[in-house]
């Protein structure tokens, strides 16, 4: 008999997370809604997952604080990624409009990707731990509007006042699959995700890596300064570039890199996903 | 009769922005709070203030997006920056102790700060509009703590439980004084912040900017790519380097600069404060 995957998620069900994690699992697999980010990593660290579906970075917002700082702290591999268009929908008890609502709930995120919509309306917003339990707190509350997606229209029986009220269009999150091992095979559109600090932390080092990259014509996708929590000024920086680990030219300029910085993790290398947004 | 100058900040009274202003204004300044970081861009933009201390980047957390993305959208200029040391404390009712709290409420930024102190603690908590709301509802609810400076401990009343609760103790956050003119007169000392998007929005291209620079020995004090908003992997960059745009290489640099890219802004020239972390 095969062993069950487990696999962890931003919960509580309902979550856009939950939406991605549904993507990428089989049928077969047990998915366990977590409180928290930190959360899910601590769990893989001890094995009571097998994997997790985290969210690193959205078009509108940026990055995922915590899911990078957790990355550069735990030992795990991203072993997949997955481009998930966001878009947010107010949701109301049935029956209510705009008038009697006095306070607008949602995930900080969610709020800060529906800002110009929720600056036109003037109603007090409230940050709250997920988009799940905003729908949630709204099913008890008639004057509460959450911001969700439609799956939580339907599991709390709220109704959509207002749809696709993000403030842009192309709103598209990308998620990493984590766990103890990345994918070992080399695929075409393979990419691989590395973090770096420089030597003396100074960024002005980061143009030697990045001429690396350019020489070995390796193809840079991203590049995301964090705060090495060091003090202001000194900074890690996650990389990632098309091209699998194992591959000969990109193992040539890992080691180069590698040579040239002060601190050096592989993240892993994964099939490289396309944007799900239009 | 001169006229007074009216200064903005992230209010109300007390926060860490008040600090900040503080020490950037004389005290012939009139210093005015503002509800959101927005508002304060918008009350710039219609001459209702001269001037405004906004908070830009934390040693910590990393950036302030909201910051970032007003200073791409509005034109105003980068006149100042400012080092300000962050001490965290939680704040209660006088005479309560940890066992009668049941919520901690901060600024999302402030919680985040203390991430593994609240993590050990396991009491939920409850993002806020800012640090100073945050103590101002603890003084009417004895089950709640909240999160803050010294200042709000005196302005509301309340109980230092706990000091320099933040994770890292090194804990700063940059302000920045915009105005719709930067500081027009070279000195020593000074820095440029500027902001680029790459032609074709290819994160490599970044190579052949950060090469402008060390070719003419320009140094880069910090880069932070945010999203574009225009879909998943296009970003924009924003880069400070040491000196001021009407110094001769630097002209040469920023005229560099401009050819090679698609979107090129000059946010101002100041002079560099340096981090006012141990």
């Amino acid at each position: 008999m095969n062993k069950i995957k487990k696999v962890g998620y931003l919960g509580p069900e309902g979550t856009f997370s939950n939406e991605a994690v549904l993507k990428v699992s089989d049928s077969s697999s047990s998915i366990i809604p977590f409180d928290g980010i930190w959360d899910i990593f601590e769990a893989l660290v001890s094995d009571e997952i097998d994997e997790a579906v985290l969210p690193i970075e959205n078009s509108t917002e940026g990055s995922v604080s915590i899911t990078l700082d957790a990355l550069n702290k735990f030992d795990l591999k991203i072993r997949a990624e997955l481009y998930l268009p966001i878009k947010h929908n107010l949701l109301v008890q049935k029956g209510k409009t705009l008038s009697d609502i006095h306070v607008i709930c949602s995930h900080s995120q969610a709020l800060a990707q529906c800002r110009n919509y929720l600056n036109k309306l003037s109603i007090p917003v409230h940050s709250m731990p997920s988009t799940s339990n905003a729908a949630r707190y709204v099913m008890d509350l008639s004057s509460a509007a959450a911001i969700g997606n439609e799956i939580l229209s339907r599991k709390y029986n709220l109704e959509i006042l207002e749809r696709n009220i993000q403030d842009y269009e192309n709103n598209v999150t990308r998620f990493v699959v984590v766990s103890g091992s990345d994918m070992e095979e080399v695929c075409s559109n393979s990419k691989t995700s590395i973090i770096i600090s420089l030597n003396g932390d100074r960024p002005g080092g980061l143009y030697e890596i990045l001429e690396i990259l350019a020489l070995n014509n390796v193809n840079l996708t991203r590049i995301e300064s964090r705060p090495s929590k060091q003090g202001i000024g000194k900074y890690i920086f996650f990389i990632d570039f098309e091209g699998h680990r194992n591959e000969t030219h990109i193992r040539k300029t890992l080691d180069l890199i590698e040579e040239k910085v002060k601190f050096f993790k592989i993240l892993g290398s994964y099939r490289q996903d396309f944007d799900g947004g239009d």
